[in-house]
């Protein structure tokens, strides 16, 4: 089995966010897809061991921020490499609070999409959580940030808790 | 509710294939993503009204073809706006059998993957089948197709039964 046939699947990038117990939480996602139009359902694919998983689960709700062509590897860094629990993400970021009271980063989003969550899929390593949209906005005209972008013009790395990651990368 | 949000998500554009009860059957889909890496696992989201989502229910098997930038419009339209109970899809078409018997269009096709199904998730008008892969491999060094380039370079349309139709589109 190649596994480069599998870097031939396209995704987005995302910020995947969520709120437990006073604790805000936030991720670098790639994994993030609409399911169905009536009613409009997304799905995110978290890996276990991750902050945001765990603050999902217990909420039953997330935001995604689409974020554009334009952000800076450093902000990608800051959702991307550091665990929630150890790190403020959210200090001097922009975001606003969505109906389900979990924050949406709005600062190098093109969008934001707003879910409860109505089912759950375990797949081993990760829970595949699927979320009724309760809001979405757009909020810039301006192009997004493909993983293909990611990789290529940013030289982007991939991190082991990806749904990506392959140990030969 | 702004739907031009979802608009922002990306994906790639895909033939998703399977075979039952003698019939092949395919169709363009663009919700395919990986989801685990051990094992690897990939997901394809179908609505249950297509052929092919019976087949895969049936046989417990499906085939990835990641399209390329080149696909002629004409081919996308062949497996994307014809049910494979009334037309034969594969008529003509470059194809091989895989490991699990389903066909797998290696036409226009960047790389094949296929997968046996592993875990199902009901989300309503579709269905999220999880596959365990069980082989992959790059056909050609060429570009993929994005469904951006779908709708912005070959203004493609967006069938009733796709995972993003909207009525406003």
């Amino acid at each position: 089995m190649d596994v480069e046939a599998f870097y031939k699947i396209s995704y987005g990038l995302y910020i995947v966010t969520s709120e437990s117990n006073g604790r805000k939480c936030g991720q670098i996602a790639n994994t993030v897809f609409q399911l169905t139009s009536k009613p409009v359902q997304i799905a995110v694919c978290l890996n276990k061991e991750n902050d945001t998983h765990n603050a999902v689960k217990e909420s039953g709700a997330f935001g995604v921020s689409v974020l554009e062509l334009e952000t800076p590897m450093e902000f990608i860094g800051r959702f991307g490499f550091r665990k929630s629990s150890e790190f403020e993400k959210f200090d001097g970021v922009e975001y606003k609070t969505g109906k389900t009271g979990v924050p949406l980063v709005t600062q190098h989003a093109v969008a934001v999409i707003e879910a409860k969550v109505v089912k759950e899929c375990d797949v081993g390593t990760h829970t595949l959580f699927v979320g009724e949209a309760v809001d979405a906005e757009v909020l810039k005209d301006a192009e997004v940030l493909t993983y293909a972008d990611y990789h290529l013009m940013k030289k982007g790395k991939t991190p082991r808790t990806a749904t990506v990651y392959f140990e030969s990368k």
